[in-house]
């Protein structure tokens, strides 16, 4: 997607670690213009997919996911990333390690918003090993309900979430891949899509 | 907001210990329709004021400031809970005290992205204790931006933080009261507005 392609160019900032940050439109400060836009892309990329509920996990990809449902006219469900008194009754959990916090979350869901009738369209905002893609796939599994495709906004197309997630069958769409990111020179190569 | 009033109604569990979960509609799954209607509301309510920047919390502030920024055509703003790897820089930082989860978190905002430019509505899902909203003041206040009003969907009228946000001379606005909430006969009394 040139749009967002353009925004990272003009906006990302390189660091070490592999760190491409964009906080100033996408997981700090949210552009939900730019958000819009990305939702009506997804919506012509999964035009053809039976879609009723999108999946997302906390905390930066829920205000994506809530635009991007707006685009779908369907509700999204927000895995929680810890055990909450307001979360009763029965729960699907997985475990997922997060690459930007360095720790290992329970991230779950309850039984009662999720089930066989459910086509998921998960949305996320970056993926980079996968793990939790992997995770929200569980869950969605866990349920009986049925992965249609996965909306991520930027993927680091140098590390193997992408591949993994490609090689399991599912339409994942990414909005703009990092093929390779420089962080002495600053440059970004994007795949081409 | 009758609509709102009517979903809680409809929808909402009463629990022990003055829970009242609206997890089928706010605070998991998410209906960004009524989002959208709530946000067109909001700006309503605040239609005199030159808002430029929707202020929240993580995480489930997060879908509904989203959904209202895009009635109000401005970008969120939504403070972080724990340090992360990509908050680099400098942060303006407070604690707030949860009530849902038992516990005190350090709750932060960048820099680079409030200043004394911004003209900030507070948008959250909750008000009980009012203690998250008076991290976010403090946040707003020290960025040396304004705090031009603030936007809650649910306010708890039987616990004291309405009353201590409005002693302050801010515009709050919150789309439902509920006064009074009795978990073993399901009652709900709203407070007229």
């Amino acid at each position: 997607m040139k749009l967002l392609e353009e925004r990272i160019l003009k906006d990302g900032i390189l660091a070490e670690g592999d760190v491409l940050k964009v906080d100033c439109f996408l997981n700090h400060l949210m552009d939900v213009k730019l958000f819009h836009e990305m939702g009506m892309e997804f919506k012509r990329l999964f035009a053809d997919k039976p879609i009723n509920k999108i999946l997302t996990i906390e905390a930066s990809g829920i205000g994506i996911a809530c635009v991007v449902a707006e685009c779908f006219d369907v509700p999204v469900l927000f895995a929680k990333k810890a055990q909450s008194v307001n979360l009763s009754g029965e729960v699907y959990t997985t475990k997922v390690e997060s690459f930007t916090h360095k720790r290992t979350y329970d991230v779950m869901v309850s039984k009662k918003f999720i089930g066989p009738q459910d086509h998921v369209l998960i949305v996320d905002d970056f993926l980079a090993n996968g793990c939790a893609l992997q995770g929200l796939i569980e869950l969605v599994e866990a349920a009986g309900a049925t992965v249609e495709g996965i909306g991520i906004c930027i993927e680091k197309g140098f590390q193997q979430g992408g591949k993994k997630i490609r090689d399991m069958g599912i339409q994942l769409e990414s909005l703009a891949i990092v093929d390779a990111m420089n962080p002495e020179t600053g440059e970004i190569r994007f795949r081409e899509q």
